[in-house]
């Protein structure tokens, strides 16, 4: 069950960090939408390895193949599944896991948990996995976009001890994003950013940081009430994906300090409808969205695969220091941006196909 | 979909605000344990209005039935219907929403999303809603303690600006909460708590704050990989509270600042277990317990009802002046723990399901 | 998970046939559609106990309340909870049960799957239970006869060896069928029906039958591919009613007799859509509606409560003799009719929603 | 979600007729699992076009390859995906079908649910996508042998009107039934069933019938009270394959001519469980196993696609003749018995791990 994500919009993500690939079945998707592999393979490029020298060294060029549910470049309305193979491949470089579990990964866990594991590097916990998320992801935005003009973009706002200082992103873009390969916005810390984390490579150590993720033109409406409101299936997205610790949405934990008096986001006309003067609520109120800007931040941990030598015991419990060997980022945040984006895309639209049939529903009624 | 939680231990819950009351059906719970009424009232009573001082004086007994499932004192495998009725119910506190909705409430959205909405009050979106989430927590509570030994107490670790200093929470009790209406272990913050929350009753304004869960006891393995990792889970569960706006484990925001060579969690040997030496990881690792105690914190913003008059516009989108009349805790944190404790247990019990489900049959197969 | 029933409209039912009652949970239900606890009650009358000779004693005026979900006489959009209290309860009927499981009833089984079981009678595997499926199959009808104008009549088309002639029942009504207390529109073979449950009845005997459900002015387009398909989803219903031992569509087992030159439905032109010549397919092609009426039949094996004497073998393993006490049906056939037609609405409504949602979807991208 | 089958052993498929290729993933697997893509092509092998001359020409290999899940030959508890290619794709054979819709055939319905379909026959509703079923049945069915011993064989028990007679299946194997190829374990109709399929085949017409399955050393205790009871999932799973129209299981449609005291299965003791002396029940009380055999009957319609002429109407609701050109079995009956093996083993399988999780729940009650 843990590999299948949403309701109506359905995703269901296979594949192993050193077997032959990573895949994804997209079910539940309309008919009729253009989609075509470079749709999906713009947002995998923003994820792949090796895209600048922030990033682990790991040669994938990570093309996305659709195998099923689209024909002369529109969906059918039936499964798309989609596939990446793994290329570059160094089963050698974990030969000592086997018997030492490295430390905050999920080597030790997993053994627990399945009596098992694969051999050769996380499995079903490498960050590898991940690309289904984007793929599913950049098929998902494609029908947000479509149908209700939706637009996802996120950024790194933090990295370590650095943050982006405040700044208007009511207009930011991908584009203004991607103009700094750390993806920070603000030229000046995204220079800080990556200077830090080219120090934290040469020394061996790892990075962690703060994304923040922005959603424009959301409809109000959507989530659903009680458990699966909009925050609710957001905080579980953000969280299910590797090294992430926290979420906090709109005001987050910094809120918990205000009063209501000032917290609270007074109605004010908007156009032909009703907005908010402030946005504490982070475009939610209630779990389902007020028309404003939906607005969260995530958490990633530093990387736990670090160079330096590590004091640990291994399966035997017995002391030993662990050094790696793999190629591995000293901080994923630039290339997490995009699997941010691509878990809200997953969301979003299965949110709107919901609410999308409420409406009809009651559309018929009245 | 959206009253359901949960993929084993599942459960479904209804009922309005002012409606004829509140009630949740638990299935898939296993057969042959002790269950009396009282198991259950115990944490609602902590739950209920009208504790203190400190809280709202809607009087509301909450005394639970138990409708179906449970014979003799033994659960018998089937759906355990729970039942509590609303009394203190006063819709006229409500007739002005008709024409404004509240600011941070859910008013507005139901409006949209449903095209009409309960007259009074917040229907599924008011905080009567927890009650089921408590009565079927408490449920939950009683098999993974019976079955696994599991062990949660959640206390108000920030009320506003005032936070708890550090302290060693290994073996605090729910007793050890519950000593002071606020509930915060920490005497000499509770007082200040308290002194706080009055004020801002006194002045009609609200506070937020912060709620600490920890889980002793977890055994290694719970989580699934991928989309339903254990951190996951439980973000979904605590971002579903009402009035929530973050989570995080372990080492949560403040972690993103470490380097990876502080942050890992070194193994240790632990009996005849590995253990970890710190906790940064907050219990987890991939997803999956590591046998350490879970930690996480859970926000709440400043309550939205105040008794100050508020500047916002009506559905008509005309400018006016709002004053809150119904009866409303100025700060939800104390009321807040046993809902937090209630949805962990439904988290963990639904993973104590699945686990042992695989173990079972990975025992079978050698 | 078994007490639960549909995708978008989802039903999770409780209770057993001798504790406090009989309820249901009915989420996903649309806002707006006037419901009263009378257009519940209309099918809950047809099928309760004690409305005629034909069937048992059981003295249940089986009232439902609406818990949840309705103000004003108009849903919500939230989930209506509805409950119909026990009254007429005799556990002592059954404590020859403990020692002994009834032949073809569920007794050994639960035993087996739960290591305990309810003292009095079958708990969940009770007739009792369809209770919840009428009253939420009641509430699902108003939903699509409403919003499609569909409409559902099902009938005892056959008792024991008695089968109703062929006859045209494309206009026949609930009236029709409840013209005579068996339930089957043809009057001769109901009368002979009846004389058949009598003579049954008098000899402590049982007797089983088929009922025929027809749904017509269903659109064409619902069902889902591959294991959604209308006919399963329907098959999943009848044999989850208790007593069932078969479903067919269309031309069923016999069928399998035709050459496919027979078999096949020509289309032809029917107003302005395309409609067949014949309806072998029993309104599905590719297990979605054609637009043809849904035509089903379900067998109901003979009731295995009897009042003869039965040689089995007690827990213990040794030989007895079973002469049951309790109060029971000879036939259920004429009560089951309300619960055919109660699950084949839940089906219709969730395949409804489901597909009112693609539509949507493609609609907004066209 | 209408590609997603099972709760616990999860399958979702994936893939066109004359796409790239047929997929599934099974997700909820247990490790540790010897599994080779031997185990998996020897049912594909019996379902496969061309395997004698009563099947269809379409020059299928239908090679499996693993895509995750295994390592070192054993399975490692995370998601298995399965892949065929598609090889011997003729879209050119299906050009007529763009203004025609095929009799019985899902071209109507598929255009009218979508606004669209696979221009080149009959997209997820040809029989080609069984191939997925087959392939998961086949990995599932590994899991119920090795850890409960379970076996499943099914045979075609009809051919249009050719019956085989009663015979005492208790030891009928998968190498009986293979020794005829049209797969009758009875020498001597499947003579005549041969003879009939081939002279329908020379006539340009097609035939149905009906294929029995019987489950043998199944535990008692599987299959879910209420809605999801053994036989209700059976039902669901047999007909949502493709040409299916009925199902029953144990005495079935005959068994309602039966009278009660005929039909009960009166209890005896087996060693030491209890069994029954008749199996009436098909193995099923109350929708849970007794551990006796479950056995059941599923029909299917003769072919849709004829080489005769048929009248029919185009899309545009004029008459026209229609002779179809693809290649296509006369009889699918010999072809689709691993595919009714196959869904049983998912059902099965399914039922198997949530009633080892409830019994290991409930063993640690005790």
């Amino acid at each position: 069950m843990s590999s299948s994500f949403g309701q109506i919009l359905k995703v269901t993500t296979f594949g192993e960090s050193h077997g032959k690939g990573i895949g994804v079945v997209v079910d539940g998707y309309p008919a009729g939408i253009s989609l075509k592999a470079d749709d999906i393979q713009a947002q995998l490029d923003r994820r792949r390895p090796g895209q600048s020298s922030l990033t682990t060294d790991r040669g994938e060029a990570d093309r996305v193949t659709i195998l099923s549910g689209v024909e002369h470049g529109r969906t059918l309305g039936i499964p798309i599944a989609l596939f990446v193979a793994n290329k570059d491949q160094r089963p050698g470089d974990y030969q000592s896991l086997r018997e030492v579990p490295r430390p905050s990964h999920a080597d030790y866990t997993y053994q627990v948990k399945y009596g098992t594991r694969s051999s050769s590097g996380g499995g079903r916990a490498s960050a590898r996995e991940t690309i289904a998320r984007v793929a599913a992801g950049a098929v998902a935005e494609k029908m947000i976009r479509h149908i209700a003009g939706m637009d996802i973009v996120a950024w790194v706002s933090s990295v370590g001890p650095l943050d982006v200082p405040a700044f208007d992103w009511t207009q930011v873009s991908r584009a203004d994003v991607d103009r700094h390969p750390v993806r920070c916005p603000h030229a000046e810390t995204a220079d800080a950013m990556a200077g830090m984390i080219l120090e934290a490579k040469d020394q061996g150590n790892s990075l962690g940081g703060i994304i923040t993720c922005v959603c424009r033109n959301i409809p109000a409406g959507l989530g659903e009430p009680v458990f699966d409101k909009m925050e609710a299936l957001l905080a579980h997205a953000m969280l299910s994906i590797p090294a992430t610790k926290g979420f906090e949405i709109g005001s987050g934990f910094g809120g918990t300090r205000m009063r209501g008096s000032e917290h609270n986001d007074p109605f004010i006309r908007k156009g032909d409808r009703l907005g908010t003067e402030t946005n504490n609520s982070g475009g939610v109120q209630g779990g389902i969205t007020n028309g404003e800007p939906v607005v969260f931040r995530v958490a990633f941990k530093p990387v736990a695969t670090i160079g330096l030598e590590q004091h640990t015991v291994g399966f035997d419990g017995k002391t030993t220091v662990l050094k790696a060997k793999g190629r591995h980022d000293s901080c994923v945040l630039p290339r997490a941006v995009p699997i941010v984006e691509g878990m809200t895309a997953l969301v979003l639209g299965d949110m709107l196909l919901l609410q999308k049939m409420r409406e009809t529903a009651q559309d018929a009624i009245r």
